[in-house]
């Protein structure tokens, strides 16, 4: 390919990544195909290559990426009937709560593949141990914990741009509470341990607030 | 007005909002028309309204939007001539090194023209006493101090936004030190005094880190 195909080819790429961008913006919140539309566009290869690269620079995330460890089924029922401090207790709870089921595992046939099945099926388990509710600002707070912990998601980014834009225009209040949760998960996530590739299923019978204060998950106020 | 022909307004009003977001991340940073096409866009009443009342709460800002008070002309080189330790020098040395003129005060003939004027006069020095250099890390963490001190500009949000994105998608490594002015900016914007109305003019012979003290204007790791 010569330089001019390849700058033409690059813009192109920013034109539907931007055309995608606003798809979402102008689609409701929580609409599946729109987010997979603009994490298809905007995870580029250099984004993945340096989200690995990051990742792998601790060994649990390298073993996990190397050997593509998933959680594998879980029983909600069981969780929940562990004592009420435990992780598993208040993972299962967080997802009877709001209806929600875990996330099966995706067939995985490469790397790329691998990191959003593991992010799926994490998703509400970082919920749980960042305490970040299902409301917008929860979800963002969420988001910007993502985001700081993969430190090269252009996925991140855009959907963290994107919930600040749908609030400035359609809702003055969230904007500020988003503001608020985007600077503290962003925040956390750059302070705490590294949480990608962790063996969850091994951990479920542990005090969750055990696990935060040892991966450094406590609120300044607590912590400190 | 009937409520059908508000709500197509409306809808109207959200479409062009998205419209000007789209031509200003398309636009080169620093594009004065995409900037004041976006701000025309999205300063709506309420906007306007929610800003002017948060900002109101405090008598230093209400006494400034009520007598419309601007900094009028301001001499470089005399405060370049005061010490060095002096919020006077430390700005015009700031405007001397990026080759900026203080901007000229606009004409004022209502409360919103004065709001922008009066933020368009101090900008460069919110820029040195939250200590903000003019890279683009710098200005998201003044647009996300801003938009703290505000707290309802739907137009300083979608800055933010439009930064992020930007970053997201043409510059990997800048998105991460958006996020970390970002987080810094809106943080110091909280936590500070607010500034909105300060004559300014009365102060430049104070040494620039005693206002910073007095204001909670300090990183933490000073202030601590």
């Amino acid at each position: 390919m010569n330089a001019k195909d390849s700058i033409s080819q690059h813009s192109q790429w920013k034109t539907l990544a931007f055309e995608r961008f606003m798809q979402i913006v102008k689609a409701p919140y929580g609409d599946f195909q729109a987010i997979w539309n603009l994490a298809s566009a905007l995870n580029d290869e250099e984004g993945f290559r340096r989200t690995v690269e990051f990742l792998s620079l601790h060994p649990l995330a390298r073993a996990a990426i190397q050997n593509r460890l998933l959680l594998g089924a879980i029983d909600l029922q069981q969780l929940h009937s562990l004592p009420s401090e435990t992780l598993g207790h208040a993972y299962s709870d967080h997802l009877l709560r709001n209806s929600l089921n875990p996330i099966q595992s995706q067939t995985v046939e490469n790397d790329y593949d691998y990191l959003i099945a593991h992010l799926a099926e994490v998703h509400d388990i970082w919920h749980v141990v960042i305490n970040a509710d299902t409301s917008m600002a929860g979800e963002t707070k969420l988001q910007a914990f993502v985001a700081a912990q993969l430190r090269a998601s252009r996925f991140s980014f855009a959907m963290l741009a994107k919930n600040l834009l749908k609030a400035a225009v359609e809702d003055l209040d969230l904007a500020e509470q988003l503001m608020d949760a985007l600077a503290e998960g962003w925040r956390m996530g750059k302070q705490a341990y590294p949480l990608f590739g962790m063996q969850w299923n091994t951990l479920w019978d542990i005090p969750l607030i055990k696990l935060q204060a040892k991966w450094n998950l406590l609120p300044d106020t607590i912590a400190g």
